[in-house]
């Protein structure tokens, strides 16, 4: 079992999974959403200590989280918008990953997604408000979203963004459903099973306001070829 | 009750409702589903003798449907991709309606709407294969489609179509879902809720499939517009 | 591009569609939810810059969105049933929208509409409580309805009524379903899903609780008809 | 346990319950879904032999089932519309239940309805194609409606047939909604979201298609009337 | 129209239907849902007044409503677990309706249900806490239940009680769900679909959580069972 | 990686998983849907070969599997109305399983289980048509059920029979939904989440129609019982 | 009927089964939700006075239910993070139970489950946070989970971890979901229909969030190896 | 419009999307489902003239287009099992795709995924039958399967392997549900949205059976990699 045998740490209320770097190329991240505000930073600061190089990462935090985070953990980096917190230097960026939403109400969740992607090794560019009813703000933008490595999109209401984009570049590109809308959505389901339906070939798809799972696939694609090419070099 | 009260013929399986175009502007029509092929002769024979001077229609016809008619009312015009019957002459068009589909299997839907618009007295006008995840072939299409008095877009799979046109052109737009998907789509419900959750303004809905609904409700726009204008003289 | 090329308001947080009102003939809409009041008031006076003669329209309004209006723009119209407040003067009205809603649980969706539809353009009429349960109360008021343009069934529970209503009148009838019941309604999907399978052809449909929707497409059949009307004279 | 034991007859693929009419007033009906032609026969034979004195029913047939009970049980009186088959002679009928539907392709659930009302003992009145979209038809058959003991209401699409009678008669109201659509309707789920938010008081529902369950309901409300009337005297 | 023309009263936000009692035989419930408790105490006043010799009803009210009430309406009897209040004297009843219900948590639909019972004219007698889980309890009082004219069954979870009381009396019989549950239960759909698909014939259903409904349909038969033998005497 | 490190058969389109007899005490059972008659039979007989000693399962098959199996593996014993095939001796059983179906229409399902629990290594005892309708029939066979070791509890329609099951004996209790109903029960679904919500405490589930399942669970169980008794001596 | 019959205790709101215990070996639970907070002390004291040798539980409880029954009850041994309350002196406990949860956000689910398999008379060894993304962490636990009688395996989000154990492991698996997530879940749904359709054979599920099912089921199991094996000896 | 404007080929039924390639990297796809056969084999032909040096390919084909395609193109490469057919020599792949399946029954998918992938430009590696069940088959390709430029993991019933495969590599990882399971799994949802709610970070992915869209993404991500690569040097 050596080859998945990892070192972990016993935290009475969770095991971290330290090894998760050595194995998947990351560090295990800290989901609040169940959580105590104590249970969030004793793993935040345990990760930390275990990966003194490189920042770590907690997702969806309360307030209360996020008082206690800045009173115990001072050197934190918070993002009240995308409920985020980093911990440490972030890795030397290699790779462009484009984080494009469709419309304001849908921040919260594409900075969620920057954050990861700074955290898993690569640059987010944010384009916001480019929704398909006004197409021209798109196509303004479309030469600087295609220079990227892999493209986030992020929409909700009929989630049609991500088929324009998937029409106009062949950049890999992985779109992430929100929770917005005018009426009937089931939380997002509307947006997402357009998004699974999308006519462009290749859109690939994470859960609704899943921007954390969306940034590590992109960060991930980004760093990988910029990786290649240099090793290629 | 005399302002409602109207004549009826009973056919034992059927009381035909042949007051309705006094009532709403328009005769009834068969809705094939359901019924035996003689009864649809039936009912179709019926209505065309209480309406001489206008077409009559019948929808949703399986192929002994269709087969029977041939045979007995061989004046009947048959569509068999729209799986739609007329009998009578359509009335004079006033108004025109665009009858945009996305792709190539949306056909079915978008004839039976054109079917409709024209027996209901405007004049259809086919716009197919303009999806969004090719922009171009739409955009290369708008001023045709933006001179229509009602337009009907009709789209399976995330439905992007309507959003897109919908801020394009400020025409009355009609929005048709189709059963059309590659993979998990619940029979259409995808393309449905995509289009209710348009981020394009006034973008209203029919049924999954429902071309029939959606060519009543642009062909009584259009053809309001152009009696109100000759009216208006 | 210049066919569909716009002037754009960067705010930041929003990219303005300033173009949108020469191609569409009407201004963005700011839809409160998911921002912030400061981003509203942000958006609503910037519209309202580039559109001096015109009203502009903010739906989905929260109490605290509400407030930092009445404070930063006395000049504002508030409705606080509807959630709506509009800026500036009503573009003179063309053509008439009777807005029908079946009970008093329907008013705020309805009042919604009726708003809108002033801000689009036309002239709404309000008819209220026409439940089909008391079916006289709808049929005298029959005449008044079906003199309009347009019309919008606003109903929640079974939505009966847009089914009742198109049998009587042959005049463009939008139905808008409300989340509105007495046990399990899924948040007004009953309702939807009723006026989606109504039996009066050419019902077409909104979203849930869309009251703005609605008259949008509403006042834009009801203006064409007239305009045409006027052109044509 | 003797105020419940009761003789039971074991077929060895089943368990007849020949004491449920001492019980409930009526005998097991054979429900033909799932089971084989020949345990159809042997059930309806079975359950003759016991209730010589009351007509025995089977509903939900197939072909191969009727063709079989036509040549094993040539007394047997079937109706192919209504996929049922009844075999003795039915009871004295006492009571009268409306079975109102509301259009043609409803009449196999309002059938399977009427033999029910007749085989539990009460009088069916069939009253066809009365859907709401042409209001006179229903308004015409007011009278005699209101004359049956209860009423059932046979409806597909949006289903508002109960919703308007229910506000125009006093008398007890079963509906059934039916899987008749013209697009996604999910197997007459929309029918009978419909019915249950009824916005008349006191309408009853049974599952989608059940003719069946709507008839034994209304004929023990009607027969019970009755028998209680003779019983005053 | 004379049939069924009406008196009605325009409050302004409601038409009131005083012609409901003629035509079906009780006065018009206000619901309070999605009212003020202004509207509530309004619409009681004028109904009662209209029915000086019938018990009102209003339903679903909120603490802010019954407060109000109570200060406004002090004659009026307020229920707070079923949520209604009742001004004016109930009718003499006639024939009697069993309220069963399952468990304690489903307590506040019953008493809806028996107090809609009075109101409408009949007698309730309430049984509580007979699940099918301790089948003894149930059995114990099947005599008492089957002496009544119309049996309501109020259940939660996997809703067996109305399947299990339909094999045991031939009573006309009602189901409620109950939006109670020990996990996902859809606000009780599972109790919902669990009535419709019972086992036992004849059973039919209201709404989630319908006590009223129910109510209403149990006492229509229950006064018209003793009605007739009176009148048949 | 030696603990779970297996050996396996590579057939090409699959990987038989020989090992898993030693891992969890039984081998890896063939199940058909989806496969071809020929991947079928090479699995089953490579799976036999593997274990001489025990009887292996193959379940879900489709009438041209069994003719090729009949054919090819003469020595094999086929249950059509289960669909399964089973090849080699039973094991020794060990403890008793009750296999209790509430219907007729049950019985496929049920006999996939019992063969299930045969294979696996206990004694199945099918009690059928003890539906909670005629509660008399349960009643009577409940000191039969209650003496088994597991029992499987096998229902559609409203699947009350678990819970009343589940409040007349201790002993562990496995509920299988069917997909049987009268109308609208999506598959079973609602036989389903009935058991799912069921008030009886303990009772556990599994999916619908899957009486494979539901058999290894209760045979597991029945043989541990008598084993650890056996070892306990 | 003796065999059932019980003795009962009437509380007004509620009717104990006081003979559960004598029937299926357990007394009856408190089932907290729906209930007040008197109500639930009254159901405590009335129940351990009928078990003064067993100690009885109430599950579902709120800080109002807890706080009184510190206050009246001040021998009840308080769980709030499970939710639980327990009274009296467990059973001597025989079998060991296995309760393995993925992530520390399952945990109150899984104290749930482990405080009921100590009242119902197994000893629960509690296993946390072995989710599948970290595969040593389950494997390390590996031999310990296959020592118990029974195991029960608590995961949210895709839920994968019974499958993985069922693979491992020929121990009676019990899955129970949660409702925890990162996004569209629909309150464990998700979790659930993946337990349900699990590729382990013999996995059973109880409802989502429901330790208490999951526990009762576990130790009826466990307690009943190791009973007949005393019995064995 | 330039940069977007594009050639296209008007076949009357289709308008085809020439300038694809140049837009995105790859020529249209010829979709099947809902053309005729003769559609199909026009639109064949006519990409492959457009693009002589790249193969085209043709998706969810039945067997009368397979049969015309045969007949008229006889170059053309059938796959029956994975229903595709390509046309013209792939191009010279660049990086490598692992297309890893749970089970027997996924291959479909799996191989309608590798087409994909060699025809949009990489080297599939097919690994099949490597479901959870049985984890040291997929321990024992771990490596291999970690040696590529992406994985797709196609997987049905609970779809556990890609959790699984998520935390051993960080390789990015699409995962594809499909439609395979023992009972209620809504044709794959279930296995879809256990993939959504992965507990692996960076999981995405695509709609259920959609073996085509995860191929070209997969393809895109590593000819990416590849090329970055080689242009690196």
């Amino acid at each position: 079992m050596s080859e998945i045998g990892e070192r972990e740490a016993d935290l009475g209320f969770a095991r971290l999974d330290l090894g998760r770097a050595a194995r998947t190329g990351d560090p295990e991240v800290v989901f609040g959403a169940g959580k105590t505000p104590e249970q969030v930073v004793t793993a935040l600061r345990r990760l930390a200590a275990a990966h003194p190089d490189r920042a770590v990462l907690a997702t969806r935090l309360t307030p209360p989280m996020i008082a206690l985070i800045r009173a115990d953990l001072p050197a934190a980096e918070v993002d009240e918008v995308a409920r985020t917190v980093t911990l440490g230097p972030p890795p030397a960026p290699v790779g462009a990953v484009a984080v494009v939403c469709a419309g304001t109400s849908d921040l919260p969740v594409a900075r969620e997604c920057a954050t990861t992607v700074r955290v898993f090794g690569a640059t987010p560019d944010l384009v916001v408000d480019v929704g398909v009813a006004g197409l021209h703000r798109l196509l303004a933008q479309r030469d600087r979203i295609a220079a990227a490595d892999a493209v986030v999109a992020v929409a909700g209401m009929e989630a049609a963004l991500p088929s324009v984009l998937g029409g106009l570049i062949g950049v890999p590109l992985i779109a992430v459903p929100t929770s917005v809308g005018y009426g009937w959505h089931l939380d997002g389901l509307t947006a997402f099973v357009g998004m699974l339906n999308s006519c462009a070939p290749g859109v690939v798809c994470v859960n609704v306001d899943n921007g954390f799972g969306a940034g590590v696939a992109a960060a991930r694609i980004a760093r990988t070829v910029h990786r290649s090419a240099a090793a290629g070099a």
